[in-house]
């Protein structure tokens, strides 16, 4: 080793002793004589201290370090006169007698402090710059905790780690697949896996009762800002289970990451069903660590001539705590907020709903305050609130709603860093219409099974009404996993496939093999699926901000800035391949 | 769950209790009205007992039972008559008082015991039935065990699991990518990652220290037996290292795979240099099990008028401990052994060293007994043995002598399988000539360092002699893994790059990123690569067959006969992808 300590080990019980580092000029700094430089590496800084009154060459060598110069240092462990009690090493420093350069540095493009001066495009350039700042290095090594935890519990709870093929069989479904062109079957093409979701189900009909895998997950999809083309997904998939088995087994799991990574202790996890979710939350991933639920007041708001409300599918509020003095100004950039066109109402009133009980809104033409009162106690409304009432069509309003709870949540303060209330949401549609291309689209993926109580909404046409055995979990608004118990028939697979529109001749090309297999004795089974880079994300910075926790993430365009790839290849690999480049 | 114990849990101690099992029907037998289900899961096996003179409904139902169907059958646990001693369950039955059938199986097309009497084709493409066999259950939950032993010694090093990207940039070396046209960017393409070399290296340069990575590496090879297009790799990566501190590292993880997988202590391994081996073993994977050294005799041969020998570049014998007494037809068989197409060499001489001194060969025309005594002697042979010798060009008679010692031990049960010889080879050569392309390529790849004492090999153009840092595990003759010191600065990269024969424009195009980051501080590192697939198969059955240790393989032409892929895909796939097949 080209040290015998790392720069994060020595105290003031090494005083005394020779040592020898390795690592980065982290900072440098001269004065009278003496040179000190704050030596760092993965595992923290020590100060060393170069004297050129006792050795002019050295000192001088020394004084002409740059940042990010990679050194080998020796010299002896000395108790240090002004000690940093910020650091382990904080008490000691070094007393360099002698040093190399391992290699030169450039002058970084940016600097590499916890907040740097970097833009986005520049540190993804420089990604091996960017990875040295202390924020992002930690993010990826608490990452692999993360996933050692994950790892300790599933190997405890006797789940089985099988890697499945990534080099597999084209079946989109929902998102685009990425292709691979096979060069020994020109003309044909193997798929990357967007889950290992058959083949985990395969290893259930093989028996092997209890799996997982920390596994990488391609989707080709138009990028938004939090989405990766590569994700990597905590597989996991159990047979003889029903779904209260699968949510006790993997809330398990979660409250094993949080202590062992975090030290936090989690109560169990309460249970949503997706209707009341919707209802009021306005979305099927609400962030319960504040109240402030949609009501639908519809029904007290008609028939005042009002003909905004009048005319709305839907009328629907929340209560602003203590927010009833909100400024004109105020309430006026909450009505700009639900108008941008991410949301798209049409507009806001409010009600302030005085401390003294007063009532005042932005429609007192059409109101009487008796009529406000009605508003306010359809919204549950206490003196001192806000309300805040949006109508239009449901879908609409609903979103504007949602994003509007959580945008006050924000300001009040109330969606708080220190707080986790993770959540089961259960009970999720099995099937969602697509009413432009007139069909019928699997809400989670076609391998999901429904409720029998359910089961003759299919006879009746009724198919938005039937409950799928789906479950998500949910931690502060953040969807970190999700899964359902599956299909385990023929009968019942295949008319899935045919519900969803699939033709008998496309069944057999895509999913013959999966079907075949429900024929050799396929056990009842179930499964969910974690995605690690949110689910890192969350449980070490409660935020939503994958790209942090991702050691080369790409870009909004799909870019890997620091290779610059996507790129063009020879034309001779594409003739190998048997393809030919037809841009449009 | 759809059982209170597994098949493989419940012994005496459990005699009286009601349970509930699950699983597959493994055999069925009827005796006298009574109804005998070997039930089987992941756990073990378990006996029911069905009494149709008690419940005859109950008897009938399970007498009509198929193999492989899945039950789930309630009942009380008795002490077994006739107990089988095998299994830990042999000691109890249950007899059931109601079970359900949760899912019919049809015929299994071969049966599913541990010599199975299904052909390779066949269990490929019923893989989930070929995965429920013993010894193929066992290999995949074995290299689960293999995988955790390596996480634990990694974790335990203070290595940082980092995950790299899938989607990267085409930069083919040796072997072709795999490559993945881009939709967003359409006539660029990703490549899928050989291995993540250039990632390893770029995260010590990031300042990591010491990374691991248990990864998935592809490869678009033209495939034999023993490799996958897809295969996984243990990737490792330090820095501030130089060689002797991988080797330690690393021989202590194998040691610790060994004792917790198989309880085997390892003593330390030996070392060997590359040209040692190739001397005395004929290839660079030695298996050290046994000894049966090859010998150059060429000097000691030549000049008695035997034209074959007399004009032979190299001659080499091995001497056959106790062969002296093989009869003509034993050593004709050897001698098309070493003719066949893959060796290719032109024949055998045999030299029969009798226990009593005397020495007889094949060539007896040309050589008394005091020319062979020479040869016996320059073969290190002792009374007793056989002495097989081979001549023609170097290349062509290491090859055969190296087949035919490997086929010697094989024969003389010298390659025990309960024996476990590791070896470190060293000193691997930095280069090797193409001389058909006219050029050289590197041995192990260009990120490779060469010893610094053999840097003037570079301008006497003697590139053929320079030493690389370069080092291979090597365990009974099967290599596990291998690695080396890797190239830190950008000068020296240049350097090895422009050896290759890579032009300054190819370089910027495909390395630019690494070499842009060799200049800004990156610190000497090294490290290696293990492939699992082939060190679990190693650890847990001292064979190599990986596709035994793989869930689901590949076929030889790289087909999933399972999935049946690689496959055709929609023309409006190809339409987004901006790509068109043109098949030559």
């Amino acid at each position: 080793m080209l040290r015998t300590h790392t720069c994060g080990e020595l105290t003031l019980k090494n005083a005394g002793q020779e040592v020898t580092l390795s690592g980065w000029v982290h900072k440098n700094r001269e004065m009278g004589g003496l040179t000190f430089v704050d030596l760092r590496d993965r595992y923290g800084i020590t100060q060393l201290v170069f004297d050129a009154n006792k050795d002019k060459e050295l000192g001088e060598k020394a004084a002409k370090l740059g940042r990010e110069f990679v050194i080998k240092a020796s010299g002896k462990v000395v108790e240090r006169s002004s000690k940093n009690a910020k650091i382990t090493t904080g008490e000691i420093e070094i007393i360099v007698t002698s040093f190399e350069i391992l290699n030169a540095s450039k002058t970084p493009p940016f600097t590499l402090d916890e907040n740097t001066d970097g833009g986005e495009e520049l540190r993804m350039k420089y990604r091996y710059l960017d990875l040295r700042r202390e924020p992002i290095k930690n993010n990826l090594l608490n990452r692999h905790k993360v996933a050692k935890a994950v790892r300790e519990y599933l190997d405890s709870k006797g789940f089985a780690d099988i890697e499945t093929p990534f080099l597999i069989k084209s079946t989109p479904e929902g998102a685009r697949d990425f292709i691979v062109p096979s060069r020994v079957n020109q003309g044909e093409f193997y798929a990357l896996p967007q889950s290992p979701q058959t083949f985990k189900q395969i290893l259930m009909v093989a028996g092997f009762d209890r799996y997982y895998q920390i596994v990488r997950c391609f989707r080709d999809e138009d990028l938004r800002a939090d989405r990766q083309p590569e994700f990597t997904q905590i597989d996991c998939e159990m047979a003889f289970v029903e779904q209260e088995d699968i949510l006790q087994m993997f809330e398990g799991m979660v409250k094993h990451v949080f202590k062992s990574v975090r030290n936090i202790e989690m109560g169990n996890f309460p249970r949503m069903t997706y209707a009341d979710a919707m209802k009021y939350y306005g979305n099927d991933k609400p962030d319960t660590r504040f109240g402030m639920l949609i009501h639908d007041i519809t029904s007290a708001v008609k028939g005042k001539g009002f003909k905004v409300l009048d005319d709305a599918e839907t009328v629907g509020c929340i209560s602003v705590p203590n927010a009833s003095e909100y400024s004109r100004s105020q309430t006026d950039e909450l009505i700009e907020f639900v108008k941008r066109p991410q949301i798209g109402a049409k507009g806001l009133i409010y009600v302030k709903y005085g401390a003294d009980g007063s009532l005042k809104s932005s429609v007192d033409k059409f109101y009487t305050p008796e009529d406000l009162k009605k508003w306010a106690d359809a919204a549950e409304a206490k003196p001192g609130d806000l309300i805040l009432v949006v109508s239009g069509p449901a879908a609409i309003t609903r979103r504007a709603l949602c994003e509007l709870r959580l945008e006050m949540g924000t300001r009040l303060g109330l969606r708080s860093k220190s707080v986790y209330n993770p959540l089961w949401v259960i009970d999720f549609p099995l099937l969602e219409e697509d009413k432009e291309a007139g069909r019928w689209n699997a809400c989670h993926h076609p391998f999901t099974s429904w409720k029998k109580e359910d089961e003759h909404f299919f006879e009746t046409g009724e198919l938005g009404k039937i409950r799928a055995n789906a479950y998500d979990l949910v931690i502060n608004g953040v969807e970190v996993g999700g899964g359902s118990i599956r299909i385990h028939d023929r009968k019942n697979q295949e008319k899935m496939f045919n519900t969803l529109g699939l033709s008998k001749e496309e069944v057999e090309l895509k999913f013959a093999f999966i079907l075949n297999a429900f024929e050799y004795g396929a056990p009842p089974h179930g499964g969910l699926a974690f995605g690690l880079d949110r689910f890192a994300s969350m449980t070490i910075a409660n935020e939503e901000n994958i790209r942090e926790f991702i050691a080369f993430p790409k870009n909004n365009a799909g870019r890997d800035m620091m290779m610059d790839s996507p790129s063009t290849i020879d034309a001779a690999q594409l003739k190998e391949l048997g393809i030919k480049i037809e841009v449009k």
